[in-house]
């Protein structure tokens, strides 16, 4: 395995503002966007490989978290994740829900307390740790579920969008 | 399509330092060389699915970005991206190389001033982009080609560590 050496306490001047972070994140979600409406509807809650949830399904974890996530984060108040929303059974409702999340995260993101990324929370009243590692995991879990439906769409015959286009 | 609208300038007050931003890289490159590490030898150059690469080229885009990238960002002297790499043609050629990338990421990281997060460069000297989004591009891109490479586990019938285990 590998070893890392203990670093120096390092400078704490500004890496990246709220505004930044929330652009990022809104450039991620439109990525996947074009996923979702690129994505064959007959396929969306069937097709899937080795075994792993369809991308539908995938989507409306992204959801589940979402929206509720940003509610959290500003407030700290947290609900239990529910990933089931089964109403969303269609490509049209998973659209409709993603562009509500983008207007719900908007809303909410200025509400925020900066505060709040250096704080430990417990999101979803389960998962403990601090703001900016409950954000990023929001983030990074669409990166990597995202990932998994290129490759579902390149197995459906599809080109995907480039991964750097937001 | 979506629609956003401007938001008023927010706070600039500190979201993640350098240190945390450097810990959240190296937590998903430990998290990659576990999967470098589970992958079958005899599929990680031959393996692939919708035409896509194997596992082990696009392991060789992490680390033709990684090493070079975080000299880079600390120098902001860049060389073209080499992608090819292609003396490592075997599982413990490529995680040797992980980690003295893993030690050099280390050693460069507090080197990079912190300004240039927010300088305007030109990573590769191809890619122009603000600092942060260039590192974040660095760390996206691995999550993202991790993701591809959790298929192709699955489809090997192979169980992929936790996504959220660093």
């Amino acid at each position: 395995m590998e070893t890392r050496e203990k670093l120096p306490k390092m400078s704490t001047a500004q890496i990246i503002d709220s505004e930044q972070l929330l652009n990022h994140w809104q450039g991620h979600r439109s990525l996947t966007r074009r996923l979702i409406d690129l994505y064959p509807e007959d396929k969306l809650f069937t097709f899937s490989l080795g075994g792993m949830r369809p991308f539908g399904g995938l989507v409306k974890e992204l959801l589940a978290i979402a929206g509720p996530g940003i509610q959290g984060l500003a407030t700290n108040e947290w609900k239990e994740l529910d990933e089931d929303l089964a109403s969303l059974d269609s490509k049209e409702k998973l659209l409709e829900a993603w562009d509500r999340t983008t207007a719900e995260i908007d809303t909410w993101w200025p509400r925020i307390p900066v505060e709040r990324f250096q704080e430990r929370i417990t999101a979803f009243g389960q998962y403990e740790d601090t703001g900016y590692c409950t954000l990023l995991y929001f983030v990074d879990n669409e990166i990597h579920h995202r990932g998994q439906a290129y490759v579902y769409l390149r197995e459906l015959g599809i080109a995907p969008p480039n991964f750097w286009e937001r």
